[in-house]
């Protein structure tokens, strides 16, 4: 059986996201002078190959672009009349080459009516419309709103419409017209920040096909087999059973030692160890639907059972989880929450033994950055169109020198309506922690026997969820077994599991 | 259970693959002046990201370095001094950043024995390296070799490595040294167009498992399933069984009229369809490992009984693919196999009454271009490392003019060694055919009510195998059911099939 889609309007969902975006350009002022015409231009994503040869990638649209106008195709651009919030689409003009090849190319009254947008029309004739909207008035002013910015969590720029390529030389050089790079960008991203009541049930839809997901390869997993299974069996069932052609991200499918290495999985630790007895294993994967995203993580014990050692660890993190889930809502600053869970992960590590007062206070030692030498991410990050989702650092924040918080990929009071991730972890990170032996702020702090003894090799537990803040607290999207006893009882139970009966 | 993959020297692989570099470097006399130094430099492939931000895609090395070094990790350079063969490979020098994120970095001798590559530097040392190399007689004439040139396929051109920012101004400028552009891109394909052994034992090793998945999927359709469940399966059975983390190009799962897509499944046309009784289904999937591809394409009844106009359209295919098969040896042309393969197809046009002879021959019904309303793609193309293989257009061999054959990716004369698809189709495509009815030459050889009552939505047929070339005759790396009444046993033991058991 095919896991139903919720029944979703996507034309609606976009234009509610045009409204957000409506909203937040209102809200900056920014198209105040309404003497002024205000245009915004926008360009999707391109056709990308790999290097020289004609391999073409499976396109997965721009996320600013798809989160305006839903979709997925490439080559496209838009225009948006800011007053009249008349939105036009421009798609390619295909020939019978493109028929043949890759199929019937829908009419633009098809396309419009297909992706619930006003107008579409050929990009040829993207100058044309845009000369109408700018110029309407023959004596006023224009401003042509383009995005410009950097993302703040990759640190990465997006690529700036080329205007003069888009618009021709005589539209762009029109001395009636100014380019406008200041306002659109930031409003754009603070929208994205804030989701919509359609964004939020598609969100919570692709984050219950990754919890399903994540429970059929809990039982599913075997002594044996190798990481890679792991991430065939969650990728098996998103697509076939949810339809989900996308990741949002490499799956990360490291145990034993591996499951200490934060993004395990790419070419170069390509998911290719064995499974072993005792081995933790740290699966962090998430599918994509209508490029929105989710973000799971859990672990476990390959064998199906906790050791003592792996119970220590577990319990410190599901305690950060648990901790944080309780004490998010609108108004938190996020940085408080991350210290609120590196708190519960020291106390753990306390309990066993592995980090020593030795007389200081708890507070002291997480002053000291102990615990971020186990727990050296951040808490987690906003989640939506992409996995690590714009708007982490508004204006006026700025990335924590110290340790851990320096990791965080956002730093913000939150709000209402945001979906973030709760993802607290502790690991035992050789190359952190064998320097830290011999530093002698940390090294008091640190039981380097029953490190080194017991768990220098031990990897890591990572505990993630994905959750939409409200003003009282907030609901938790994700759905998979977190007690020790549970996740015990689950794996259990796929020792009998017939998978096949239920897909058929 | 796993896919047992071949015990093959992946070392000793590469190796004979810069040994065919070399001899074909000799054979073309480019360092025949042995008063000249002679150093070729490549770059490997860069990381790269969804647009703006930090999802980043799977890596996965651009093909000629691949070819030559086996190394599927970003940012590399190499070096090959081309008179003594010593080879160099350049890895970035990786921080403790990378080693918390990304895993434990290798020192650069577990590196060269990982690799089995002579000498590892870090990509810092490239300048003083390459000065060494090409400076190392303070008298000598010095030449650069780097790659340069336009795929035959994609016609995009390859990047060239930027040789001011690999080896410094100094030395890029050093007036003794020569960069030539001019020998090593066509000495490269053309290496790559002959595989080695050890390649045809991996290519093997491949088409097995891409077969076996087929033989799966096959088994599993069912009616009412979604076309892109079709590639789920197939992608889980090649990645859980085999370890195919990449697929050798973006499945082509068309059912219905969509199997007369010939690159269907695209983004824009998402393999979404419901598959319905009566529908042909055209599943064109191959798996990729150790950057070595695959590519076949089986056509089947989606409820698992051929029809009488199924039939006839799949026998005419088969019919064209086993003349192919049967004909091919080194020395035969590669256009002739096409023109063969259509004539078997019009053949079969023609018994089934949808193509008229109306008073002409058979060949006089081809040189009109009839077939090519048909099976307007080429016959197949060279395999390996792409799918698409370069080489298909040596020296002095161009696009022809015809139709059908100007689609080829291929003109060539075979030899020993090389790796082809073989994949004749027939297709029912009303962006060819509807404009055929109205064209004077055409339309009297068309049954026009035949084909408007009965085949307008029938979609198409095409059976792909891929090929090894010998001197007598060629072996089919291929094992999947191509007869029909096979087919219909295969689908029918699929019924009470339960792949489930096999895989525990």
């Amino acid at each position: 059986m095919v896991f139903p889609a919720p029944d979703i309007d996507y034309g609606a969902l976009h234009a509610e996201c045009r409204g957000r975006l409506f909203a937040e350009l209102n809200a900056a002022d920014a198209l105040k002078n309404k003497d002024v015409v205000h245009v915004a231009l926008f360009q999707g994503g391109a056709a990308s190959f790999r290097h020289d040869t004609d391999h073409e990638h499976l396109f997965r649209q721009e996320s600013h672009f798809h989160y305006l106008f839903g979709i997925n195709e490439p080559g496209l651009f838009a225009l948006i009349d800011l007053r009249t919030r008349e939105t036009h689409v421009f798609v390619p003009r295909l020939g019978l080459d493109y028929e043949v090849w890759c199929g019937r190319v829908p009419s633009n009254s098809e396309y419009a009516a297909k992706y619930a947008v006003e107008y579409v029309h050929y990009v040829d004739e993207l100058p044309a419309v845009a000369s109408r909207l700018l110029l309407a008035n023959g004596t006023e002013k224009a401003q042509l709103h383009i995005l410009s910015g950097v993302n703040s969590d990759s640190k990465r720029a997006i690529v700036p419409v080329d205007v003069v390529a888009a618009l021709g030389d005589t539209l762009a050089t029109n001395a009636r017209i100014a380019v406008n790079t200041a306002v659109l960008y930031d409003a754009l991203v603070e929208a994205r920040a804030i989701k919509t009541e359609l964004e939020l049930a598609l969100l919570r839809h692709v984050n219950t096909l990754s919890s399903l997901a994540h429970i059929d390869v809990m039982k599913r997993t075997r002594i044996g087999m190798i990481e890679y299974q792991l991430e065939s069996l969650f990728l098996a069932y998103t697509s076939f059973e949810g339809g989900s052609r996308y990741a949002a991200y490499t799956c990360i499918c490291g145990t034993g030692s591996n499951a200490a290495v934060l993004h395990y999985g790419h070419a170069a630790a390509p998911n290719s160890k064995q499974l072993s007895a005792g081995d933790m294993c740290l699966l962090d994967m998430g599918a994509e639907l209508h490029c929105y995203t989710s973000d799971i993580t859990v672990s476990f014990p390959a064998d199906g059972v906790f050791s003592t050692r792996q119970r220590a660890v577990y319990g410190g993190v599901l305690a950060a989880l648990t901790a944080v889930r309780g004490a998010i809502r609108a108004g938190v600053e996020w940085v408080d929450m991350h210290l609120l869970a590196e708190r519960a992960i020291v106390q753990a590590l306390i309990d066993a033994g592995i980090v020593l007062l030795a007389g200081a206070t708890l507070e002291r030692v997480v002053d000291l950055e102990v615990g971020a030498l186990f727990f050296p991410h951040g808490l987690g990050h906003l989640m939506g169109k992409d996995v690590h989702d714009c708007g982490g650092y508004p204006h006026g924040r700025a990335r924590l020198d110290r340790k851990g918080l320096s990791s965080l990929r956002m730093n913000r009071t939150l709000k209402k309506g945001m979906v973030l991730t709760n993802e607290p972890g502790c690991y035992f990170i050789p190359a952190l922690l064998l320097p830290a032996f011999d530093n002698p702020v940390l090294a008091p702090h640190l039981n380097k026997d029953l490190i080194v003894n017991e768990y220098l090799n031990f990897g890591g537990v990572r505990l993630e969820e994905d959750l939409i803040v409200t003003e009282t607290g907030c609901e938790n999207m994700t759905k998979v077994p977190r007690e020790i006893d549970e996740i015990e009882r689950v794996m259990a139970s796929g020792r009998s599991y017939q998978p096949e009966s239920e897909i058929q």
